[in-house]
């Protein structure tokens, strides 16, 4: 019986992880046949991670067929798994979408933001027309989504598409789950949390340790001994004991953006000031590691990938799509339709949630309703979210300034149209949306 | 480490039962001591009992130590679960829950209806003390109430009871499972059922064998064989083939009590004029099973008591208790919190569906929006329950009134006053919140 | 500056009072044409009302250019208000709506239950059609549907016609406001009724008189005088003092049909027996009524009208178009979108509502939610009227089923395959949804 | 018959608008008695404002007995309607609220950002004593509030006091029917606005002339002319074309904050360098406001007494006033319990909404969900008020953090801790219910 992963963006310098993680778990999901895909430009990049993909599957021992192409419908003939981890327009655009909100005095970053708006807007019309494509040559194939801004991209595809088994994943609540391990002295599986909110907005309200509530344990420990808990690519300014006591709540480090605006603000455009953008110094980072997967004895992942900040997202898609396979019933954190699980939010939203794996898709846990403290900003977010797909469909001027104006780190009637201006046409080649009804006379 | 068990309204026929379930269980669920409880007027079935169960305990070769008592409060103490399975009145308050509803034209039976509304008023109030005490002597242990109206009972306890830790459970949901495993000739274990709904009024949404989607394949099978569904303590009309095409989903046997009422109520008036009352039935049956009981041979849960309808209830218990106890994450069907599991219903409304079982309760999966055909029913019989649990608690007569006359089984406005003298009169000595403020004048 | 007036069902009994309400109003609403519009098969009734309307228009000495025709879009030209009041298969169907039911048992009426649901299946095709008429031909007129069961009618109108400016009105809240007055011994316009629910399932919360809140003189009045207060078109059998005073709310004759279920179908069987179907009766009447109308010196509404039942119909749409007209910003019942006014029902449901009404159509007052007595069936009135206009729509004969087996005056499933059969076959004619896709096999 | 008006706050320098108005409307609305009350450290001002208020009375040669004390549970006795316009710690405490956030790079502002939230701290306490008192001693007067912030108070009073007859007005509304009639060139009794949302954070939807729909006509207005929609008391820096065009609707000044943060605090910051605070310039207007008062020959309201900002607000509430009395059923903007008519709002929050004014109060108009480019914030700041209203009552010092954090003119967890620390100091003497369980050690 065949099983067949196609990964989308295989080029990516993550593709060795997710390789590794299917290679791994080959016992219980069995992959028959690996198909690593990219775009023209992505070409040279794709025959490096082909290649060391290729040894380390030997150095495995295992019967995978893996191969590698620039032909999406081909390689999609017979998919079960379809994996997308794609940058439209490369780490160039991204370096865009981080300078030109810092040169305004804005928060610049590759996921939130008017950053992480103009990366949804790339980003959205190419998955949606591979999802189209995956529902015509393989409709029973799931959608793995993890290109970022994964819960946004995860809910344009389930709102947009005719394809309804798409599901986002994305490391930060598996980063959360291994900081509070650590931070208790225990085991990562035997800590559990209970997440609520959004993709990159999520909160832990829970945590439990071998099913005992050691929440306010991991709070204490938080407040008074300002842990790190941040991953490599984003700022770590820690919390103050009061932010954490009031609240009550695990933050994800991406609050920090929120929370902390003016500081992380100062850090960045210091940061700029010093190094560029957080893109260039990935950029740096991509090529020495590139360097090394040239290497033909390399034959395993190396460990300088943890390094990029996006460490386990591909092991996060893999434990995925084992359960998804095996029908395991076990409990996954994803990006999947709320259907009332936060009732607080549109039952047509993709929340971030714990959820149930089974064969036929994740079930979400009921959370019951928000906290009253987080939950105005949370519908804020959600609402800003629904904006930001509106404007990413219907490429229209006035859509994607409401976006701009709604989120709450622009949130400024007349630098939304600076911003908004400059990065349309910084970014013109990829928004084909835009280029009709764009900007307003 | 001690884990003590509890039985409430130990005296009953259905007790060995439970303590088969929980000998077979001994290995994952390690219980050290079961004490059951009943009531001065049921002290001679409680020796009977208490005894067989020493027998089956010692035949298992297990270190349980097993006692009863009629002093509830010391029962109490340590305990960890707290299982309560009693009949406030007997059966001969279900007599008449049964006989004076059909004497006048209307469905009388044990946990719908007339005969259901004042089964719920005469538990609720001893249950609530009950939680009163657990709350008070042992606050870390579960109840796990298979009183019914199990619903409402637990609804009643979650709502006016300080004590939270309250979960019910009810056999349909096994049953329907079971049956469906017959019907697709499978294994039980190997078919999953999608539930939304509440107590005694719950549908099948979707059938999973093994992961694949079967539910068109069990409807076509009970739309043309017509097959057998019902326990063995209700009637079984069978479904028309229309109706299972039309409504798609799986009804449980109280269903024909609302979509073939006058049929049922043809066939309960025909049997109630042949063999008089189920309660009187079941009289019977519990005389012979208390006769075999006696029996100091017997060391096992004798056959017949299979055919009391009740199977499988204590089954489903222990198998609740032995998840909450290994936070077992497992996922079973359970009466507990909607909390958004099902959108169109209140959040703070007790419902039947799947849950993920944790040391920390259950975690209701969300179903997503209630199919059309169904929802308006649902929330109806959700909106009837809250009148009763209100009249339960106030002892009013307009609110009882109201109960009545909303109930789908009675909705009459005279017919409901005549019902409600009847069985307050009937009924008055367990219904201590009635007597003042009771009947209008 | 012209203003025309369109009606549809020209012929009806009942034109002559619209256009007394019409001409009584002429001051504030100065209608310049009036065009009767019917069917070929209500030719003869046209010609007879057409005249007797001129010669009311010329006794009034109103400059109204009244004519009549059997082109309806030649009619619709530059319309200002279009009313509807067509009666699909005539009386002859109505006969059949009601003595179908009646024959197997079940309430066979106009409006309710399978009757009804019938009628809904004849009419709203058509009026979607003249829906469709009215936003090509006259895109800023008004459609006031006094068609039966309004409620529905509007509903269907409102969700499947791109025109949106469609208001139902019926006579019911009228009546009760007129009733209470007299019960009170005030006058009319001084009392004001906060309205609840839906089209013939409307109750009122609160009586004010004159500002003073006296809700609780008119329910403790009819509790203990047993007062008539039913239209001359359906039963009285009074309301019991428990039902009245454990509700606290004034109920509609209509409701009569839903908790009086068994005295209100004997009473129909009775007088079916002894009168035929009411149907049959109006017939007569209506012989009568045209007998006079053709009278060449009748030249005003006769006062044998109001027996008909349907009095103060069109006087309700004679001053809603006149608000409407006038931007009046007074408050009237109809039948609109809920938008929120009503919490616990969806916001696109239509609804029987206090609204302001402007000449921007009428803006609905929120009324809070329902109380706790009555939601239950309310929310299961309103989810069964969803599968009453989705069966109109689609003619599925799956979808006619459940929208039959879900009405709580029929809720019997094999009832309900007996009744939709006969009743398909009975008024297929009138059906052509239903011709592909209709009968189960 | 008598008809009495309680002004708490009697001694404001606003108190001679209400007169005005109260005479102006005494034909239909007649009052007989008037009590300015205020507390000993306003009784010169008191004592100033009486005297004019008696030369005014005098003037108009009215029949209304008005007096001033310090004993407000005396004036209470018989009321009918008590007005409240206090300012809790007077304007010293104003200045603290702006002088403060500004100091650290955040909005100062009466009743917006952290002075809003500690005006609200101040206020909420004094009036639910008056509340309370008012339940008790004339319960069925009617409590219309202009205390700010109002929307805020008005929800408190309604949730935390057993008073429920309150309302609470704001001029913004009726300043912006008159801005638009200005920029219309119509009369404001023409307009019409369909607001949303909340007291000073409300929208225009629509404006009608004469029920003609002229919202573009306003729109296009305002984003090509630029035109001054501000009160005297706050920033106008106008709105730029693209954000009127982009959301179209209809700003209220107060959105500048949220929208324009950066500039207005520039402005600020600059105003407040220059002029110091908003407070100090309104001491000085205040103090040749006296001045004018004193002069014992004025007997009517000032001109003067416009440029102070909050003129109007005694207008819109002595209208609200005739209307109640009157049963007027005529639609006025004010602050009252949702209910429904924001679907997207809780039911029992107070939003600033179109309502039918009856001798009842005020039943809102439903105005549909809120539109998506503006739901999310809304909310938030829905969310937000909450949390500060539980602040208010608790005095918990989380709870006082959170409401911090989380209001969008903060939204700083550091700086949150800041302000926080220095107002509860500063006003210290106001906040008796921060002083146990205050600042966390």
């Amino acid at each position: 019986m065949s099983l067949k992963v196609v990964i989308i963006g295989g080029g990516s310098s993550y593709t060795p992880e997710i390789i590794e993680g299917i290679i791994r778990r080959h016992d219980t999901f069995p992959v028959s046949e690996i198909v690593l895909v990219d775009i023209e430009a992505g070409k040279e990049k794709l025959e490096i991670i082909g290649n060391l993909a290729l040894r380390m599957v030997e150095k495995a021992k295992k019967s995978i067929n893996l191969s590698w192409t620039l032909d999406r419908k081909e390689a999609l003939q017979h998919a079960d798994f379809v994996s997308t981890q794609i940058r439209v327009g490369g780490l160039a655009a991204r370096e865009k979408d981080e300078r030109i909100p810092l040169s305004h005095g804005f928060i610049g970053q590759e996921t939130n933001g008017a950053g992480g708006i103009f990366k949804a807007f790339r980003t959205i019309p190419v998955l949606l027309e591979l999802a189209n494509d995956v529902h015509e040559i393989c409709p029973d194939a799931w959608i793995i989504n993890f290109t970022n801004p994964a819960g946004i991209v995860t809910e344009a595809l389930l709102k947009h598409s005719p394809h309804q088994k798409v599901i986002g994943v994305c490391n930060i609540p598996f980063n959360m789950r291994h900081s509070t391990a650590e931070i208790l002295n225990v085991r990562p599986e035997d800590v559990k949390i209970e997440f609520i909110g959004m993709n990159h907005f999520v909160f832990g309200k829970k945590v439990y340790v071998n099913g005992e509530d050691q929440t306010q344990e991991v709070l204490t420990k938080l407040a008074n001994e300002g842990l790190d808990y941040s991953p490599a690519n984003i700022v770590n300014l820690g919390w103050s004991k009061t932010f954490i006591e009031a609240t009550g709540l695990l933050s994800n480090p991406y609050h920090q953006y929120y929370f902390q605006t003016k500081d992380v603000l100062d850090k960045d455009v210091k940061a700029f000031e010093e190094n560029g953008t957080r893109a260039e110094v990935v950029q740096q980072l991509e090529t020495s590691l590139f360097d090394l997967y040239k290497n033909p004895e390399l034959n395993e992942k190396p460990k300088e990938l943890e390094s990029r900040g996006g460490a386990f997202y591909s092991d996060v898609a893999c434990s995925l799509m084992n359960s998804l396979y095996n029908d395991s019933e076990d409990i996954q954190t994803v990006n999947t339709m709320n259907n009332g699980a936060i009732p607080d939010l549109p039952d047509h939203a993709v929340i971030e949630v714990n959820s149930v794996i089974t064969k036929h898709g994740p079930r979400p846990i009921s959370s019951g309703p928000l906290p009253d403290t987080v939950k105005g900003i949370i519908y804020q977010m959600k609402a800003f979210e629904e904006l930001v797909i509106r404007a990413s469909i219907t490429g229209n001027y006035h859509d994607a300034y409401t976006a701009m104006v709604m989120n709450p780190l622009i949130a400024d009637e007349r630098g939304s149209k600076v911003l908004l201006d400059e990065l349309l046409e910084a970014h013109n080649n990829y928004l084909p949306q835009f280029n009709t009804g764009g900007k307003a006379e």
